[in-house]
């Protein structure tokens, strides 16, 4: 089947000018003239942990592939260059049609991604198997002047910021987001950031990676997290056994908040810490970069101020009454 | 599983000076200044094609992973720079031990190959899920400034020629081969070649391939082929049968011998025309360079003439008495 495929492959990947050599050949070959420093980010995606085939349509189930890829580029603000794409398929037919349907499905949903974000689609490896679908997309990116934007360079007093809204992607976020490269770029270049990362596994959980990797603690202040509406949807709807359906991961950590009530904000509230898929961009940078930042609102989305970085180490959560309590650094483990 | 397994990779992986940023951050980073042009290759195996969890021990199978990979970057005459190894395990425990034991043993399987072959082991994802092993490696390489070796280049008259050894590689050859990455370098650095690729499908199909992207037609003169001591072993021991045990993949092509007999000689050949996995090298290269090459014999493995590229399309043999007849593209197709 990887014979029709590749035929497939040749008459719908667009040529791109960086790919001296692309499909067809033991591997591609890009153009790197002027380019100094490229980044190699790769992520895996499984049947029944990141998706469901049968249930997710696979376009929308390619197109992740591929976007939480561009969601790592976008976490060191670097520009996307070019992707490899491995895929393994189900022997036999799925609910999604025959290997070759489905790998074509995947690849209709990841193609309008790359064209969008600039991306060359350099090569892949196609084959056949008795198991469930994996895809596994690796990118080249390249940073900016300003360097690659990294989790270790926060600092005590950092304001961190996040973009966008935060938490219920098992609504439908963490198929449909949208990687925040463009946001990144914009405001690495226009404003001093000290350290930066994507929300994958939860604001709480990242938030705590990127503290430790800058040798700081870090306080959020929980009423001002932004809560998506998706968030408070499930909150209401199904409290928090929705958390269940997001994946087979484990969610790790107890509540912040056991014993002490379930109502429908506090539990949109642990949504937004801890359900991860967000894909926002989670950024410390110095008060008066910040300050300007907020005031300027320079991206499409919303960018909130949800916290600083403090020198003693742990993970805390600033109340509405101005209390610091230990904040659980909940998420999704894998 | 996968916080205890980056743990042992941080203290296992030893750091690379051209990875400016490695495990740890959201992607690695590589300094590639001075570097105009990169090459990209992946390949995914999965249990039950390309390996056996349970019969195939995961030291090899780890080290197979990036051992195709890097039989890629030999096709083209490149450098490997850095790779990253993608993994999804499965979640129950296997005869290869918990889902953490395999992959620790995946890369004690992988490591020391890298090492050998100064590859940056730059990253990686690895997630557990309800499904069999599957390994997907990515590598990035540079090419000299010989430019890359293209399948493409290669022009009627051309002598052909092979690296080592071809035939009966599932007697252990498919896992312990050595990648051509030094061979290629210094045959590309000393001799004109025209074209050249990996055997990794068999002779007579990667044949047909190079001989297609090059616009011409081959001949293989079949008593010139060099038939390995493990593919006498086989056709001397069980005959075409052993063919099935490779893998579950499809082999296509009728047999060009079918009815012509079956004596040893005729299969030996046969497994040496079509087993794959043989990850040699072909090359074709003028008359006069490949006349230096095999006089010379610059290399620790033997170089042999197995035929030439010819004006008009198809694929040939001939035999020891002169004669032409065509030769089936048989091989391996996943």
């Amino acid at each position: 089947m990887e014979v029709e495929f590749v035929r497939w492959l040749r008459d719908h990947v667009p040529r791109d000018p960086r790919l001296r050599l692309g499909l067809g050949d033991d591997a591609a070959m890009l153009s790197l003239a002027g380019r100094a420093d490229v980044v190699l980010t790769t992520d895996l995606l499984t049947d029944g942990v990141d998706f469901h085939v049968g249930a997710d349509d696979p376009r929308r189930i390619g197109r992740k592939a591929l976007a939480v890829n561009l969601s790592d580029l976008a976490a060191m603000a670097a520009r996307p260059l070019a992707a490899v794409v491995s895929i393994a398929l189900p022997r036999e037919p799925t609910a999604a049609g025959t290997p070759l349907e489905l790998a074509i499905a995947l690849y209709e949903g990841l193609l309008p991604l790359a064209a969008d974000y600039e991306l060359a689609i350099a090569g892949g490896d196609t084959n056949t198997y008795d198991g469930p679908l994996v895809i596994s997309a690796t990118l080249l990116g390249e940073v900016t002047d300003r360097g690659p934007l990294t989790r270790g360079g926060g600092r005590p007093g950092d304001w961190l910021l996040v973009t966008g809204t935060l938490g219920g992607t098992v609504l439908g976020h963490s198929f449909d987001f949208t990687p925040r490269i463009q946001e990144a770029l914009l405001l690495h270049e226009r404003y001093q950031l000290h350290a930066g990362m994507d929300i994958s596994d939860g604001l709480a959980l990242d938030l705590s990676r990127l503290a430790a990797e800058s040798g700081c603690g870090a306080v959020v202040i929980t009423d001002r997290v932004p809560v998506s509406s998706a968030a408070i949807e499930l909150a209401k709807k199904a409290g928090s056994e929705a958390c269940g359906e997001l994946s087979r991961a484990e969610q790790v950590g107890d509540s912040p908040w056991r014993g002490a009530g379930s109502d429908s904000t506090t539990l949109a509230l642990r949504h937004a810490l801890s359900d991860g898929e967000d894909f926002e961009l989670l950024i410390a940078t110095p008060p008066d970069a910040a300050a300007a930042i907020l005031r300027d609102q320079p991206l499409t989305c919303p960018v909130t101020h949800v916290g600083e970085l403090i020198a003693d180490a742990g993970l805390w959560q600033q109340l509405p009454d101005g209390s610091r309590q230990p904040l659980e650094p909940i998420g999704w483990l894998h």
